[in-house]
């Protein structure tokens, strides 16, 4: 059956990045799960999650910008932008650390902040 | 080993958004999974799976809209489509239910109907 | 637990297509998996993984072709266009094999070749 977790927490920003990379490594050591599958799942309709590169998070996002600069509808923008970046990621965990580049890092967008938020988290046992 | 089961229709247009969250919620139901993790594949090359905000579908896809702005093949461009947009998504089942906002959806994208069209899906037990 | 495996291979260009359908299904067949859920992570972030219809790997793929016409960053841009096509999928085992279109392949994306890359493969038991 695997286990189902919550990561809360609040945003500051219109638009922002959350790294929530030490908050998922975090879980899987908490469960002791030493090889295994972790999925993600964003439950909100203006924010999503994204694997990348390292970013400085005070600058703008570079995926934020190629969204912006090919959405066509200025208007209520945040939605589509959540749909095309995707409410969910999965991870390997190998040796009881989630399997990733060391520049890689999970990041949380939000697009219509400020606001309470969550992120929903499978683990297999 | 968990369940893999199948969810077959009909698309009726050339592109065509088919809302699918109620098939799958049956499938939780029907399969009693209280806990757990679900993952669905849309096994066409033109076809694809994308989880956001309702939609009027009767309109066109907003997201398909940016698809169709940034695509520099106006020749045969729904499998450049499907591949962007994707033919998978995975969700987490808590309390029986899909953990999603109210106002998300989870939509069957048809880039080149009228077809026949299934979906796949794997639920853990 | 199921099993967490590795595919290994090396990139010869700058940017490249690389078919690894057959890698996994030979892993699903050495695995003696019937029935059951594969994850795919690559951990690097100049590459990416995309599952689409077969193309001519020779040719310019179709989906760099639509990263590149909207990437406003033309100085870096691997890093970008690899977060867009985003470094996981999932797949479905069903009777032994992937369930899949015949005409669907699964691709790693190099970015920034040429390099020796792995993938990693999360497989239920």
């Amino acid at each position: 059956m695997g286990f189902v977790r919550e990561i809360a927490f609040a945003t500051t920003a219109k638009e922002q990045l959350v790294d929530i990379t030490g908050r998922l490594q975090e879980l899987v050591t908490e469960l002791q799960l030493k090889e295994g599958f972790v999925c993600v799942y964003v439950p909100h309709t203006s924010a999503a999650v994204s694997i990348h590169r390292e970013v400085d998070v005070t600058d703008r996002p570079k995926l934020d910008e190629m969204l912006e600069s090919i959405n066509p509808d200025k208007e209520a923008p945040h939605y589509t932008k959540a749909a095309l970046v995707a409410p969910t990621e999965v991870l390997i965990v190998k040796d009881g650390k989630l399997v990733m580049d060391p520049d890689q890092r999970i990041y949380f967008y939000e697009f219509d902040g400020p606001k309470q938020r969550r992120v929903i988290v499978y683990l297999t046992d």
